[in-house]
This record gives C-alpha cells, sequence and structure tokens, in this order.
C-alpha cells in the first residue's frame, strides 16, 4: 500500500489548485433551501456534484423527490470490504443580514487561508473532500478499496423531509456498514476530532394575534392584552431561573451524564475564557451545574431564533400591534422524542397563553439525538485515517448541532455514522462570512482518502 | 344676553354651508408635517388659517421657527373677563396606506353626513369650530366677551419642538387665564364630554447584544447568553402575573384614584362586552383591582410597540443572533415623573441584565400626565356651554393617550387647561378614511360661540 498512498498524496497535491477552483464553482450557486425563490439553483447545485460524480466515472442519479432532488452516486462493491455510504448536502442557508458580510455571499473570496462563501463549510466544501478523495483514488489507483455510495441532498437545511422518505424506500441499493458524514467541526485548529453524539431538535414557530388590528398605545394601553407583551411573557415562562426547561415531562426520558463521560469532557484542552474572548463576551448563562462543554453537547436548551412584532423601523410608534411571533427551538439529547416534547410545549403554552390572544403553534421539524460507541472499529478505523492525515491523534467530542438525516440513518441501517467534520467552530456556520480553511479542506481530503483504506480493513459483516 | 344669542345662531346657521366649504379649502392643502416633501404645503395652510384671522379682524401673524410655521392672532383685551389662548394645529398625518382610503385624502368628500379627508377632525374641523365661533361674536354682537388668543402650529404630530421653545419665549404675550384645545372626541355619538385627565408617556428603546456575530444554535447553545431570550426574559420581568410594573418607585408618585372618580367612571355608559367584540376580543387582561376605564384612562401601563431579533423571514434559521431590540413605553397617571421612571428602569434593567449581554438603553421621549380639577370654574364654564350647544349634559372623561403640548401649557403658564374634543372614536383619526361628522363640526361651532360668553362670567385672577 506505500506506493499508493505516494501516487494518492502526490495527486491531491497537484490537484490542489483544481480543487479549490472547483469548490468555488459550487458555492457560487445560490442552493438556498428555505427560500422558493432559489428553486432552480437547488437544481443547478445538484447537476454540479452530479456532474462531478459521473465523470470520475461512478454511477451516477439525479434522483426527483417533490422537493430538492436528491444525487446519488455509486462504485461497484468491492468483495470482503465494506459498503461505505457518504451524506451531504449541497443546500445552504439563508444570507441575512447581508450587510454583515465583507464579501458577497455567493463570489467565493480567498481571504486569510480560507475561502469565504455561504456553503464553504456547511457543507459543499466538506462533501468534495470525500468527492476528491474518491476521485483521486480513481485516477491514480484506478479502484476503490471499499464499495462507495454518495447520497447528497438539497433539503439537509429545511428538515431532509424526503430524503427520509427515499431511505425507506429504497433498502438494497443504499444498505452499508457505516456512513460517513463531514458536517461539523474539529476540536481546534490543530485537533482534529470524531464526534460520537449529535444533540437532536424541535423547533417551532409561535404566532400571537391580539386585537383585529394595530391600535393606539395610548387610548387602547391596558385595555386589552398586547401580544408583543404576551409573547415575551409566555417565552420567558419556558426556563426558569437555573437554566431548567419548564416544559411537562421535558427531562423525563433524559439520561444522567456517566461519570466517565463528565471526567473525558473534562479533560479535553478547552479554554473557556477564551472561548468567551472570541465570541467578544465576558460572561455568559446556562444551566446551573453543568460545564460549559457538558451544555454545549450533552445538555438540551432552549433557544429563540427570531423575534417580531409591532414597529421595528427608526424613531418611534405608539403601537399596540395586533400580532407578535417567534421562531424557536429545543436542541434534544439521547433518548428525548420531539413528538413528546411537542405534546407536553402545547399543554405548557395552553397554560400560559392569556385571554384575548389566539395561539398558533407551527411544529417545524423534530429529530432526535445520536450517539455512537467509540469503541466500534469503524470508530477505530477513522481514528488511524485522521492520525495519518492529521500526524494527531483525534480526541472524542459530542456536537450540540443536529445533523437530522443522521438519526433518519442509524434508524434505517442501524450502522454506525461517521461523523468526521474538517470544519472550525469559527468558520462561521450559518452566520455571515462563512468560511472554509484551505488547510482543512486539504487535509480532510487526505484523510478521507487513507478511511477508505482504513474502512476496507474491517471484516464485513455480512 | 338673549338677543346675542339669538343673531349668533342665526349666523351660524345661515354660514353652516360656508363654514363646510371654508373647511374643505382648508383640508385640500396637504399639509403632511412628517414628510419635507410637503414643506410648501406647510406654509400655505398657515397662510389660510391667518387670512382667515385677520379678515375676522384679529391682530395676527405668521411665526417663522426653523420648522412649519406658527399662526397667532388675538384680539383685544376684555376688561375684568379673562384670557383664553386657543390651541391647535394644522399639520396632519401621513395618509398611508393609500388603498385603503374610499376617497383621495385630499379631496375632500361628503358622505354619510361627514367630510371625510385627512385632517378632517384631527385637527382642521376642530380648529375651526373655535374660529368660526369667533367670527360669529365679531361678525354679530360686534365684540368678543373674552380676550382670545389663537395659536396654531404646524409640527403637532412630529413632537411640536418649535412650539414648546416659543411658549417659554413669550411669557407676555402669551400670557393667558385658561387654555382650550379641541382635537379629541366625545364619549360617543350623543355624548358630548370634557376630558380632564391625560396620561403622560416615557418611550424607550432597548438593544441587547450578545456575542460579536450571528451563532449556529447547534454548535453554541447552552454556552451563550441568548440576546433574544435576554429580551424576553427582561421584558417579562418589567410586569408581575397581576400586571403591577415592576420598577423601583414606579408607583411611589401614583396617587389612588378616589372613590369618587372610581364611580363617575364606573356610571358612564360604557360596554366592555362591545368594545371587546369591537376589537375581535373574547377576553383582555390588565392590572388586577382595576376596572377596563379605570386602566384605560388612570393606571400606568407597559406596552411593547415593537420587538426584534434574529431570523424573520420565511422557515428556519438555527441561529442564535447577535442582538435583540424592542421599543417599549409607559403611560404614566398624574405626578410620575418621567425623569424618575427612567431612573428606576435602569435600574431594574441592570439588576436584570444576565452575564453575557450588553444593554442600551435610549429614552426616546417623556411627557408627564395632565389632570384638571373637575370643580374648576373653567370646567364648569364648558360644561354650561356644551350643555347649551348640545342640549346635553357632558360628562366627564379621562384619556389614555398623551398630548405632549398640554403637558407644556400647564408647566408654562399653570391654568387649566379645558380639552374640548368635538370628535369620535371611529373618526380614523391617524388612519385611512379620517371624517369628521357635520353635525359635530357645527355644534362644536355652538358650543365654542357659548363658552366665550360662559368664560366671561369667571372673576379674572388678576
Amino acid at each position: 500500500m506505500g506506493a499508493e498512498f505516494e501516487a494518492l498524496e502526490a495527486y491531491v497535491a497537484a490537484q490542489a489548485a483544481e480543487f479549490e477552483e472547483r469548490l468555488c464553482r459550487w458555492l457560487r450557486i445560490p442552493s438556498i433551501s428555505t427560500d422558493p425563490a432559489y428553486r432552480a439553483d437547488l437544481e443547478r447545485a445538484a447537476d454540479w456534484v452530479l456532474d462531478q460524480l459521473k465523470t470520475m466515472g461512478l454511477a451516477a442519479e439525479k434522483i426527483s423527490t417533490g422537493g430538492a432532488p436528491l444525487v446519488y452516486g455509486e462504485s461497484p462493491p468491492v468483495a470482503e470490504a465494506p459498503t461505505v455510504l457518504v451524506y451531504g448536502h449541497y443546500d445552504v442557508q439563508p444570507v441575512e443580514p447581508l450587510e454583515a458580510w465583507h464579501w458577497p455571499p455567493f463570489e467565493p473570496t480567498r481571504q486569510n487561508g480560507a475561502i469565504y462563501a455561504r456553503g464553504a463549510t456547511d457543507d459543499k466544501g466538506q462533501v468534495l473532500t470525500h468527492v476528491f478523495s474518491t476521485e483521486a483514488w480513481l485516477r491514480t489507483v484506478g479502484r476503490l478499496p471499499v464499495q462507495l455510495k454518495f447520497l447528497i441532498e438539497g433539503e439537509e437545511e429545511v428538515g431532509s423531509e424526503h430524503l427520509e422518505r427515499f431511505l425507506s424506500s429504497r433498502p438494497q441499493q443504499l444498505a452499508c456498514d457505516c456512513v460517513v458524514i463531514s458536517d461539523g467541526t474539529q476540536f481546534g485548529p490543530d485537533q482534529p476530532a470524531i464526534c460520537y453524539g449529535l444533540r437532536g431538535i424541535a423547533y417551532y414557530e409561535l404566532r400571537l394575534r391580539g386585537p383585529k388590528r394595530d391600535l393606539h398605545s395610548g387610548s387602547f394601553g391596558g385595555t386589552v392584552t398586547n401580544p408583543a407583551n404576551a409573547l415575551a411573557q409566555i417565552l420567558a415562562s419556558l426556563v426558569d431561573q437555573h437554566g431548567r426547561i419548564q416544559i411537562p415531562g421535558f427531562y423525563d426520558q433524559v439520561e444522567p451524564l456517566s461519570l466517565q463521560e463528565r471526567q473525558r469532557l473534562a479533560q479535553l484542552p478547552f479554554d473557556e475564557t477564551k472561548f468567551l474572548a472570541d465570541l467578544g463576551l465576558s460572561g455568559t448563562t446556562g444551566e446551573e451545574g453543568y460545564s460549559l462543554l457538558e451544555r454545549r453537547w450533552a445538555r438540551p436548551t432552549f433557544d429563540i431564533h427570531g423575534l417580531w412584532g409591532g414597529y421595528q423601523g427608526q424613531g418611534t410608534k405608539t403601537v399596540l400591534p395586533a400580532e407578535a411571533g417567534a421562531k424557536f427551538s429545543f436542541r434534544l439529547v439521547p433518548h428525548q422524542d420531539p413528538a413528546k416534547i411537542t405534546q407536553g410545549l402545547r399543554q405548557r403554552l395552553e397554560e400560559l397563553c392569556p385571554p384575548g390572544i389566539q395561539m398558533e403553534l407551527l411544529e417545524t421539524h423534530g429529530t432526535p439525538a445520536v450517539l455512537v460507541p467509540v469503541d466500534s472499529p469503524y470508530v477505530q478505523a477513522a481514528v488511524r485515517a485522521i492520525r495519518q492525515a492529521f500526524g494527531r491523534e483525534p480526541v472524542f467530542i459530542r456536537e450540540g448541532g443536529s445533523i437530522p438525516i443522521v438519526a433518519a440513518f442509524q434508524q434505517a441501517f442501524g450502522v454506525p455514522v461517521l461523523l468526521l467534520g474538517w470544519g472550525q467552530d469559527d468558520d462561521n456556520t450559518h452566520a455571515p462570512n462563512e468560511r472554509f480553511r484551505l488547510i482543512d479542506f486539504h487535509r480532510g481530503i487526505r484523510a478521507s482518502a487513507y478511511l477508505w483504506a482504513e474502512l476496507a480493513k474491517i471484516q464485513k459483516s455480512a
């Protein structure tokens, strides 16, 4: 295998500039899945990656779903080696507030050793590490050591509704021994990591309606329930002063953190002071009794994502608004069931909703959390691949975010999911000035190339 | 005095159509003060009413202010009779949304016994009731029973900034024994009223900043204080579950409502069920222990006028926003000092502001409340005048809103202010299809004519 790796390393080194250029081409397509106006761009982004898979020789197809299309591509089976399903997504988050971007979000800009663009790290850049490592194998060795199945969707940022249906509709085609996903971050700039846990999410929109029209707050203030006041009261009542979420049954399924895990988390080289300073913060709040890392990865949360109501313009307006609303979510930990959370939330909101307010709760999406055993041979193969590409031992981490589809993969295939994030915490995911560092892009490609070889060493379970 | 009144009544009856026509002429001038594009129209509107005052024989002048001009006119002093300052305004609100108007806002249209136009009731039509009653006296009796001073401004809808300065600059010229303002409403279609109290206001904008950029709520949720969560908590903490405002010293200066006043308010023919049904409400909330009318007119309030933060667009975004903010105000009752309210609010906000949040409070404006004793001889004179013109006893009401200039008059002259609204609640003030009922216009003129005679009966205080 020595010669193979020399050739692989030489290829990815020679192609470095070309790989970056191809990433930029994909990033120029504004494939925002939350807004129907970008429907055609989703198709273009799907076509672009489909073409990449076909060009390197995979059997690939674009699959209509009713929503944004799926891109699927596979290499031939490899006897006695496992089948690896690589999942990623080509859709991206909205870009507002636009004025906060230093460069246009869809004109990828190389600065400070990174490419800045919406989707750079989430997830186009990370998807391409696996696409390009596969290309490297095929262009140098001429074959892959494992069978690869690429599944790249366009609805990750809006709940992966159609993908989940697709998974259950083609069990034969998608059958695999493990799933590989790169849609997250390392532990730090020089500290690669393997993520063995993800939080789930339950996302909602709450709309309150009061009087049937906006009223003058002088003539009517004090007489009617103000929907904006009610909104503040209701949202504030969902958490107590100790940071505990106030919904019936919310913590019933939450497993206490083991002493072993708390010790492992405590040993991670995490500098809380620097973490807060990087965010411009002199202090923080959160659930009492847990460390910052525990709160970040392994405890549920309540966050308001959007708030609106009444007059938001310049100057003053003495309006008593007819409506107010909010978007918010709970991050969930293993064993919490989004459907039960919704049930408890509805019960709590009904208790809280004051007279004179009509309430509407939209349940936008829900995903359970995920946990993978760190002693799995697949996890250990990833440890070796990362060690070779990064020259460092990865640490085991969890991730506070949710990849809804990971839960779906666990449910559909019952196989381990390897979460190998090549990004960094300060890559501005979902925020203005999203970026992907070039060094992470390139070592991601190399780690992926080693990973196919390391996974090939595992005795196929069948 | 019998013959005098016969002549006055005959004159206003004969001039009815002419008075309406002249009101329409004034209404055709789009004197919108909030938009600099209408500057020339403000001058035209000032010139038009200046001409009315001069033509009837008052010594009148147009006064430059740096903003829209003031119009001032006075009649000669009358020995041993009081001097009455009549205040009004010729500027009007913007007309948006234009598509909601049934007729063009600056082409006055007579329909359903009313004149429809922007400014019809607020305040051109009401100003002219006093101008025309004065003309009636001068054209029939040949003299006025009191000295009148007209002060008509063009910046009422934008804060009366220049008028307040003018009041303090000419104390001699403006000296008076009472102020008369008609810029409000009756209690109902057949129920004239004298308004003896106005609430004040203290208006603020609160801005919260958390992390220096928007964050992914998965990766960061639980680790940092979310400004939108903090905003909900802070705003919710400004009122308790009984509707009591939670600011140090907030109620210290609030005088308890007298039993007599509560009884008087309870006896007003106010249909709470109909009031709520008109607003599309099946229930309401407010400060416990007070009736709806008490809460509306005579108790302080806290109302959020605007709320913002994070993602307000279509679909979902799992952002932990860097900022959130709100506009809100407290309506104040007599003796509450806006400056002290601000002091208490700042103290409370500092207690409430959690670690990780930077807070900025902008104090937008503050105006104290106004109360005129109902047993004042000036109020009693107004009662008699209204009784004669309307054939009904006026009720005593308060108003939940604020007229900043009324507080300024009280402060500048220390004299009673008579708030004699001739309009109706459904005249669409500040809204599309503003109107002034012809019956209210004409009985306003007659009540004003009687008012000068009734005020003349008061022994001049000097």
